[in-house]
């Protein structure tokens, strides 16, 4: 596959600090550089090694007097001394949320075989800051998988709207005008505040997905939640859903219009037969993808480290106070976008793979008798 | 380990169907016998095999005229048959929600090692069915995680309890009657609606869960969202905790209460030097648990298959009527209580085992010298 | 996949104890049972369980008065007792042999997928028994992959011919009469004697096997060195190669013969545009399948159990003497051929669906450009 | 654990190219630096990253006239290409054996691990070099493991005492001389020779081990096997045990001596009730150590790239030439012992890890009940 930074730095640049006054001032470049696995701009199908250098790392920020001495509340300091006996002295070290420079840069080299293969599009948007939503629960939505309207975004909408709406980076002038309010009065306070990022994923080919512990929602929920400071994850009609009647949240089945084969070649069929008229299932029933577009939300926490003072106790077991350094975002939504669009590219990519074993191997075998309930296409040897 | 079958039915019949009205009527004794890896009452060590016998099974509600035309709205028939290209003809097969039995056996034996090792407690509830919940959100409780009434029910509630309650599950009076009668509400309609599971493990050593990619609530989302029909996760504060300001929401360190060392021996020690004033975290912090009490919920949709007529498609791209025969529960979260809790149980199995291995290895190293920045234990050897 | 019983019991039987004098005289019909995957002889794609039913089974041969009391030399007694602090009253229990009755029934299983897709013939005979070897290594030949003799053997040989050559399953008269007399001594003596059982794996695809950890050999050698009673494992020229000069021993390439093309279908193409004129290499080059035949060897002990009095020491640390009871096999190669035999396709069939999830990924990217150093197929799309 | 380069670089070092006439010319330091997971000497819990400079590359080696048009004979380039459908330019890139130096590097922190909490002792060592052995397999001794002087040395020879016998690092001055010759002469042709590595492990705790599958022995087989050049595997008594009868196979038990506990500390005791008198099982019995100590033998093919003018094929189907440039080892097991221990190391430490998850998850169980057939400590809660 053809692949060089260029096809990386995009993401890597709209996950980075110090984007603007909304976020942290911490400054770095983040340039991603490629250090094995492709030559001529070509993968050569071994790994792909890939490194970014630190440039504006200040642990004095860290290694202060208070900080050293107090895990901060909410934060992985204690945990990470209590399973590992020790603790690295300069900052979160490894629970530090720039552990995710890495998954960005994976998920943005699976994610351009997607595009490329099933033209799968993947994208992110801020659904909620604090209690300034998106798309509000209502009596008559009390999930947004009912509503219209958000049934007709979630069709269309790409990453260069979404960045039309930085720094908040939720699509609506309106919204995004009352999410960016709440963010610099979180700001101005020292205090922090959290959010949900939507996340929307077009085109992935049906049947992607296990039947039992690894349903593709499962591995989807297992990716978000393995996110710093995520609390949630929900899938199509989510929690919502849970007071949607089963009469209205069953997705009743239509005939797929006529779609183009997927031009790009063979391998797993884009076209469905069937589809829904609805999506509270959010693209996936049983586990497995129905070729409708998957979308799920996940939930951010208020980042941890704040300015403001905190009665807290030492490592020591001594009240104290903490007023805690360090550059840090008010609110970690905006940036957790792309970082929300990589790991879902993981996920899909791996079950995409799976399946492609599967697919591959049964194309070889002798058609089934027309007898057997089986799909048009398998009964000769597709 | 002492083990024999009387230590795995009560799940199993806590989970079984025809348990009250407001269940299927599908009738099954679930009596589990075990196969191997006992002798006397004691496990060998060797694999664990469990069968549990179908008695009351109609095949012929499901290979009727109507369900063999049409794949049922938001149930697995169509993607199953895309992703095998054959499908089972009777039932849902394996995507039977009687596909969780064998979880529920699993789920037994790790909560009793749990039980008696770290005398760990699991106890599921219904928080909530339709839009009747338990803690109803609040401008003053966006999360029930800042409501000290929650708090305080968490650390006390027993499975005793919970099934006083039945057939909801709900352990109170008032609100387990405002759900009877939703469920009631829609059984009579031949509809259905869905809820969520409350769960709470307490005694959970310090310690467990992975910090990157396998923390420990990516791997509870990951266990949550592959019981059949759930559509949302959230752990401590979830959803609600995006709309509670950081500096509410971080927990402050206090010095833990004296506690009597787990009697039941050496290991992984249970008990903490520092705890949290608040529990916001819900028990885990940057992807390890804290010691404190562990709490998620997990969102459960209506059931798909309901009497009421539904217009759709056949697998031949004809529209028409289905109305769903078999014997199906309104409103699945009273009997998705043993489920959850036996899937937590072997999450919190998985991480013990690998944490342990970690905690035995270390326990053989020389102590650290004492001018690192260590736990007290660890510097004299353990 | 058309699959029933009457693919998977023919391995079965070859198993089975009771073959004939040289054999144990156990008794067991092993007849399989399909429980679930299938349905109308086809599989479903979802697990196949399979049942075989103990019948001549006497455990008072094990739980008598002697072998109570003593650990059998070189049998697994001793090290499952201080692993799982327990053991298991009757025989063997797990470390049975009878185990591989289950290794051989999956392995059916991928055998006939793989020869539906690919025309994979696997056969394995007995190669020595004692110092009775059927290519015995010279000076010319130190080991038989030099031998044009052995070469012209691997490509023809088939599963009826070994089995004509029952009960010692030597294709030689010469070499079997030598071999049977050995075993009719050693099973008169109450003693036992080892073996090795060669394994020729024809047709495989190019380009199956990991580059690194997980070479194609390396997964065959885990495999065979998992079955009980193994001591040694070799790839092509194997132990013997090492006397080989590597002017010798590097296999030529020489351009493929026309062939055509596999007749099943699309998928993994099982045509080369290069071989080799020699095959030292075993038909793995750097990890990866190259095309060629892929033979190995490996080598089964003298089983531990004996009739013959052997001095030894009781669990309560007391010397004295054991008479070994039960019915056991005074060499095990003639019933390891197709326990060989499974456990190479169940390594072939991971691999190859490994292969096919990258092939079937890469099939769907465009062309690379005409300049890169690429297999001409590749450039076209394929 | 405490942890610098000084732990790591000497078996860089022993591995490293350019140590002798023996050996391939090219000059690498192998300077080892750690990049994370370290701190003041100490390890922190969190991934230890490595890094090795390269310095003395000669790209225009292999990029040259002749190597880009031929795949070198029995060399990993043809079926790369064929694997990934596109080559490296340089080199033989991945499947170079500097590959392995990633593996020292691990196994060296592995094996520091295994000496400070069990002393364990992991010596390999050159047996053979073509057909000149250190323990030439005879009619009394068809196996080294029958041999009592073959024994001894295994119980008491450390890797100074090897490496005395540099280069070819075979511990006898006269088997060494032998085979120093068979190299040099190799080398004079430019041609190759192949040769055996023993290696032994001395100290492993009683229980390491699946008892199926992932038998000890068969990990070690894979680890090994995984070795590039690697074209046989055998443990105990090996492919010259299938000679020896089961009656002097079979390793009778003898009560243990008395040994010191393990002053290190708790954890998996080292100490033994029973032991062997003879050792063909190689410390291995049903897949499990047995705490006898642990040995076996890896057979090394001769070296692919010779200077030696050979006939074959180019990648365009046209026969002609190669003589191979390149700087490489006329034979390579000299170099292949710190390779072979590192490996070692590290299937013994995933074992470990593995046996102590199950140890110290039974630690907490309450003492097992006297009637039942236990292994003494397991009644009093060990």
């Amino acid at each position: 596959m053809a692949l060089t930074e260029a096809d990386i730095q995009p993401q890597m640049t709209r996950r980075r600090p110090g984007q603007s006054a909304l976020t942290t001032p911490r400054n770095e470049k983040d340039r991603v550089e490629i250090q094995s696995g492709t030559e001529c701009g070509y993968t050569l199908g071994t790994p792909i090694a890939m490194i970014v250098r630190n440039e504006d790392q200040r642990p004095k920020d860290y290694g202060g007097s208070t900080m050293d001495l107090y895990p901060r509340p909410s934060h992985a300091d204690y945990t990470y001394l209590e399973k590992y006996g020790v603790k690295a002295s300069s900052g979160g070290g490894r629970s530090s949320a720039r552990e995710t420079i890495g998954r960005v840069a994976a998920g943005a080299i699976a994610e351009k075989y997607l595009k490329l293969a099933h033209n799968v599009e993947i994208v992110s948007f801020v659904s909620s800051v604090g209690n300034e939503h998106l798309f509000p629960p209502s009596a008559e939505h009390p999930s947004y998988s009912t509503n219209p309207e958000f049934l007709k975004m979630i069709e269309t909408i790409d990453r260069e709207t979404v960045d039309k709406f930085a720094p908040v980076r939720c699509p609506s002038t309106e919204a995004s005008e009352r999410m960016t309010k709440v963010i610099e009065t979180f700001r101005d306070n020292q205090d922090s505040i959290g959010g949900t990022v939507m996340c929307v994923i077009r085109n992935v080919p049906i049947g992607l997905g296990e039947p039992a512990f690894d349903k593709l929602e499962a591995k989807l929920g297992h990716a978000m939640m393995s996110i710093p400071a995520t609390k949630g994850f929900e899938i199509g009609s989510g929690f919502g859903g849970c007071e949607v009647p089963g009469s209205i949240h069953n997705d009743p089945f239509v005939a797929a219009p006529e779609v183009a084969e997927n031009k790009a070649g063979a391998g797993i069929a884009n076209k469905a037969r069937l589809t829904t008229s609805s999506n509270n299932s959010g693209g996936i029933q049983g586990g497995i993808s129905n070729g409708a577009t998957i979308y799920f939300r996940t939930a951010f926490k208020p980042p941890a480290t704040i300015g403001q003072a905190q009665t807290t106790t030492t490592y020591s077991l001594e009240e104290g106070v903490l007023e805690a350094k360090g550059r840090h975002d008010p609110c970690v939504v905006p940036r957790a976008v792309p970082i929300v669009e990589a790991m879902a590219a993981l996920v899909v990519m791996d079950a995409l793979m799976a399946q492609n074993a599967r697919e591959a191997s049964r194309s070889l075998l002798p058609p089934l008798p027309k007898g057997l309930p089986i799909k048009p296409e398998t009964a000769n040897g597709n």
